[in-house]
């Protein structure tokens, strides 16, 4: 018996008979709503909305399903997008020389935690390619220290092109991507090692020293053109003292930059979030 | 223009269908929903809604759609509540000795975070009179040390009744009510000064201290007739350290004791907890 | 049998043999010590000590100790503060209208875990009155609004220089203090409502909002002459999510400014804190 | 130029002059304190004290050191242990099924958090064997189902020596060891999938999901003959909702055993650990 199931999520203008709208039409199919979660941004007059439910029973194609439902966003001047949770997305991991976020997320792809392919790794070092050996993940060294920068985001997108891929999680990729890179490919998750909006940019951790903080943290969020100020997904704080020097700062920090970024790529993959106004409602 | 809004809270056993019949009698009588939450206890074969939406231009009397949602969960075989977001229930605080939750109580409902009338605290001991004067709330002493339980019990009952009280909250009483007491009056709230299950009953600094936990808590629950074995609301840890004495855990605790019961009284009030199984669903 | 401690807080240039000197000079006079904390920044090549021994049995007069400590930061070229645990600071209190903090503080001054007096509340509205009335504490109205801010500034200077303060605490005092009122006073904290450095200057909720951030919280820090930037002494942060609108994160945030104030407060009265290159090392 | 250091930990009766003593000590023999601590436990009449000085410039040899503080504490009726930064110690890591703790105490030692030797890993079951191959680390399939428990245990004991085993952590080995065991090997670390002392024993994700708790967690700890009273090292806790369901519980449960365990065992590691009453004073 078949236990996959359907994630709607649209965002539209909002007005009075939405929710009934919705899952009427998932009741007339047939379909059992498993999760149903709503907001109402009343500022902007904007409705969303995430519906889940099983295919199992649902008289409805896959086919039918997407037509229906481009039928119903035109209808509600929005926008909607469709999951099946049998298909899982092709997912490249960017990183630079550190393995903490590369290893946690592959162990958690293994593990069955985070549901998605990674067919590739793209890095602009060479230190991190026996953890993707023992992971039998392809990796790809791309430098971009002695070529230029269009040059290698050039060979990059071709990289994500030929392995199909449909997300980049930048797991502590130490290189700014380029407005053009992200004009071609703009799906794409950042794990920042500062409690943004608190120290964007580089060297976060030792600005955060110099400031004397008592907590430090990580912040998960999708990459846009404006430097790390894409929507936040998840953040994660930790304590410290006087005692910790910035080596400590960085020790500390990696658990949370491993737990707020797998944490926000678990939401994501879910469909769980929904970005709007530079924002994200997360439905946990 | 009014912004009075109805929450529905219902339970029953699950089956398709049920969130467009209920958005879709909500949406048939013009009613704007602006929070829709649902929740399936697939193991107990339940469902659980709340429903709020706003009753600005919703074309049913107050009256009728008591009625109205009556007749539909005995169709659902299942349990409906509903609320009105501008009748203000009726809470009487009980207190002890400390004075910080009571204090904190008060505080939150001038301030208007707590959406209630205060129309009487009971206590078995006088010290903390002057804090209901300052907050002009009727002080009700009713000792418990020198008359027999049940007598206590029979005059607190009867204080009750005679102020229509709703809800009761045990901000840090010291005393167990009976069986009997909550077969006539079974809403209440408590704080209990640990972590749930642990440290259950009487004493639980000492105990923590004596054990040397590095963390403890508070936790806000429904009670029940089994000591501290009802439905959990909300619960709140902070570290604690071999330098913490006794007294300090007591002065710690007193913090999340105060965050815990507010917190947990607050989702109370806004119809956002529900029983079910012995445990809560909470819709933050 | 007298409990009185004395806190000795020592800043000096590093060298060996400096734990064994400050020790050696308590016990050789018959005193036990306590607490005793060290901390060694390597970078700036300063000792900090905090050494805390019972009066009782201890062989020096308070103005023995006094002048036998002044005389050895002199000659460890350092810097020394002692404090007697009986001696209790006295403390004013600025606020604005919000009572949250105000209110939160009196009462942990009532209930002992506060070791100070407050002489004086200072606010630049009415309607705060009536808190201090009750706990019986003297009230000035200083308006700021309708007068030159340095005419108010004198006034409040003289308030404290009448009422012997030696520390104001900025408890939601919606007011900058001008360079030249720290210059005349400066032992000030204040609890700025962000997790800083994020967030400075004002309404940072609301900004806090815009960018969408998943934490918020509060921050407890020393006041200096550059706003928002003095030695950060404790904070406290609080999840929110997209159903939070600006006013749940004005209430959910007041929680975390209550509890990084007191905290902080408690933390600076028992001698807990020590600042040195704009950051500060806290015992705790 | 050498960076090593050396702690030393003592246990002994309280009285007047104990700092006084040990820092003199160091400072006659040319050493430079980088951290001390103490802790007076006044209801037991302990001092507790933690003392770290760089062997750079220090006039004993590390055998003169050795011998001068068994002397020292034999006179002080206490309890001494010394610690070189240099000497790693030899750790055999216990697993049986799960992957997560294991595979990430090996990366934190391979990149420098953890300073030890892991040379075995003893688990029940063959599942794990190649991450062991991974890291390089010899693996020990010990089953326990298939022979007497005192047998597979007298096997290990024999592994533990001929590796010259200094301490066993326990990564999610869910076998009890025994009396006997304990007896020969004592030095222990576990760590227990709950918020000790709640849901001691078996399934306690199960049995928290029953309750309803509102947080769960892990708690590191000391292995002695009473299961899972041993003193506590660390805990730590993760919110959970009803929407989570067991399998969620343990999910989001691995995150917090790895965090507590992997804390637990650096202070260990750098002899931040005291053990004294069935607690611990944790110098962080």
């Amino acid at each position: 018996m078949s236990t996959t199931t359907v994630v709607l999520q649209l965002i539209c203008p909002d007005r009075p008979g939405l929710v009934s709208e919705l899952s009427g039409w998932v009741a007339n199919h047939g379909g059992n709503i498993c999760h149903a979660d709503h907001h109402t941004d009343a500022g902007a007059g904007l409705f969303l909305s995430r519906i889940e439910w099983g295919l199992q029973g649902f008289n409805l194609s896959r086919q039918s399903i997407i037509s229906e439902i481009e039928f119903l966003s035109i209808n509600l001047k929005g926008q909607a997008d469709l999951h099946f949770s049998d298909e899982l997305p092709r997912v490249a991991i960017f990183a630079t020389k550190q393995s903490h976020c590369l290893l946690d997320l592959l162990w958690r792809v293994r593990s069955g935690e985070l549901e998605m392919h990674v067919p590739l790794v793209v890095s602009n070092h060479r230190n991190l390619k026996f953890i993707c050996d023992e992971f039998d993940v392809e990796f790809r060294y791309i430098p971009t220290h002695n070529q230029q920068k269009s040059l290698a985001e050039k060979e990059i997108l071709n990289c994500l092109k030929e392995a199909k891929i449909e997300l980049v999680v930048l797991a502590k990729y130490m290189q700014i991507l380029s407005a053009n890179f992200l004009d071609q490919f703009s799906s794409v998750i950042n794990i920042h090692h500062s409690f943004l909006p608190a120290f964007k940019g580089s060297k976060p951790y030792h600005r955060a020293w110099e400031r004397g903080v008592k907590l430090i943290g990580a912040t998960a969020h999708y990459v846009t053109q404006d430097l790390d100020d894409g929507p936040i997904i998840d953040q994660c704080v930790v304590p410290v003292s006087h005692r910790d020097e910035v080596e400590d700062l960085i020790r500390k920090g990696r658990d949370t930059e491993r737990l707020a970024l797998a944490r926000a790529l678990r939401l994501h993959l879910r469909r769980q979030v929904m970005v709007y106004r530079g924002r994200t409602a997360v439905f946990a």
